[in-house]
């Protein structure tokens, strides 16, 4: 079994440990030198983890998924790249040359198994299924061949999204993208030690069962080696920085009559590689 | 004088402290439990560090600014903010309804004093004169009446733009706008003790001593107030937020020919009631 290392709370505190079949191996009280589990990833961490893990006990089974990585400095998030995903716009432009890219905050986020928030302001709450990876290590205008060298973990997004807010402005999706815990990302994160987890990925969406997106990485636009390139062109990537690789066809704004989500809806997002993020949906309080 | 706080190198260390006219006064030394400028600011330590630095002598004469809240984990700047800027983009459309929003890394920024630095894949580095706000209370929904009482300090900022960039992509300017050390912050943070600081600001860039840019913030069509309260409707402002409040018309782009920065090229972001934010221009080592 792959380690799984996920940010959790429990009476009260937040810990970071290790998932186990019936709870979670605390490891955040033998890492001090790691506050957080961004912490150990971005210090490149995870191996040492696994073997603190190797055959201890659960220490904790009442548990709170938190968002994965909830310090998270930088996530950027890719738009538009998947076949399909750029015709949806319908309005008649090419392909583009570029990939779209947009940065969201951790805030943005809940974890596993907790509700998405829609807020009273819109009935526009959508889905986004996505492979996220987390950067290992730094690098400025990393080439594409070398670009799954700086990549240290992989986890799941629903890069959830206020639609109609998305395009309030003349310019820049952001407003509809950072809605206070409008997304999640988790459960946990996994070690990237195979590009077949990256390469032979699929990403599946479902809503109360029902498959809304189905999509391979293999498919992308803009492959996961070129987004590093490209990324790394104008910023240096750091340990411990996101990328939100993209989202296939098929989220709710796209039917007609569009499909958002409401309250008592379950999404899932399943990665065949990583594992299933599983999200409830409910009003703001 | 209003206290003014830097963050600065000397020696090859990191402080923070008050800057007085010849040199720096440390403050960190002496508050532990604020490693940085922005933990202190973000506590409201800001009249603190005021009243600490009353009298005591100058410890560091050969200092060099750093961006001033180099640890700042989301900034948010406005555009199109000006009367005329929307007309600058010349598409014929509407004066928006809503702001344009895009986050900024703190990587994109350096400090006063130092170079913004033009990367050899564009000859298009353009400057923004701007204020900058720093929020010093938590706040969600928040009135327009009530939005300077979230303001902590202000702040100027160059938010220099690799202008081709900007449009790679079908959607965002994230791109454009996230270059290393393209922009800049500084030189200091004033405290927000008088309404006057905003209300009366002017906004002044020269490049090589020309005046570029022209103007007041009462004329901004998204005045800060209606900033703070927007923005706070999808996210909870955090103390340590920082808002980039958008730049008066008369970038380097908007001329014809375009008038890009150029290495050796000295920009200067005056505002009346914050300071002067200097840089030169160097093409990247």
């Amino acid at each position: 079994m792959t380690a799984r290392f996920a940010t959790y709370i429990a009476d009260g505190t937040r810990y970071y440990g290790a998932v186990a079949d019936k709870g979670m191996i605390d490891l955040s009280a033998h890492f001090p030198q790691w506050p957080s589990l961004l912490d150990a990833v971005a210090d490149g961490g995870l191996a040492t983890l696994a073997r603190a893990a190797d055959g201890e006990a659960v220490t904790h089974t009442d548990v709170t998924y938190d968002m994965v990585l909830p310090n998270a400095r930088r996530i950027l998030c890719v738009g538009v790249n998947f076949p399909d995903r750029n015709a949806e716009y319908k309005d008649g432009s090419a392909q583009p040359k570029h990939m779209s890219l947009f940065p969201r905050f951790a805030s943005g986020f809940t974890g596993h198994d907790q509700p998405l928030i829609r807020p009273p302001e819109s009935d526009q709450l959508d889905y986004e299924g996505e492979v996220a990876i987390v950067i290992g290590k730094a690098g400025r205008r990393i080439a594409q061949a070398d670009a799954y060298d700086h990549i240290a973990a992989l986890t799941i997004c629903n890069e959830g999204t206020i639609r109609d807010w998305v395009r309030h402005a003349k310019f820049n999706v952001t407003q509809g993208k950072n809605w206070d815990k409008s997304g999640a990302m988790g459960p946990w994160i996994v070690p990237f030690t195979d590009t077949a987890q990256l390469d032979d990925a699929r990403i599946v969406t479902r809503v109360n069962g029902e498959v809304r997106q189905d999509d391979t990485l293999s498919r992308m636009m803009f492959p996961i080696r070129e987004e590093i390139a490209y990324i790394s062109t104008f910023m240096t990537l750091q340990p411990g920085d996101i990328i939100v690789t993209g989202t296939p066809t098929g989220a709710g704004a796209r039917f007609d009559p569009p499909r958002f989500l409401k309250p008592g809806d379950v999404v899932e997002v399943e990665v065949n590689t990583i594992g299933t993020l599983r999200n409830t949906v409910e009003d703001e309080a």
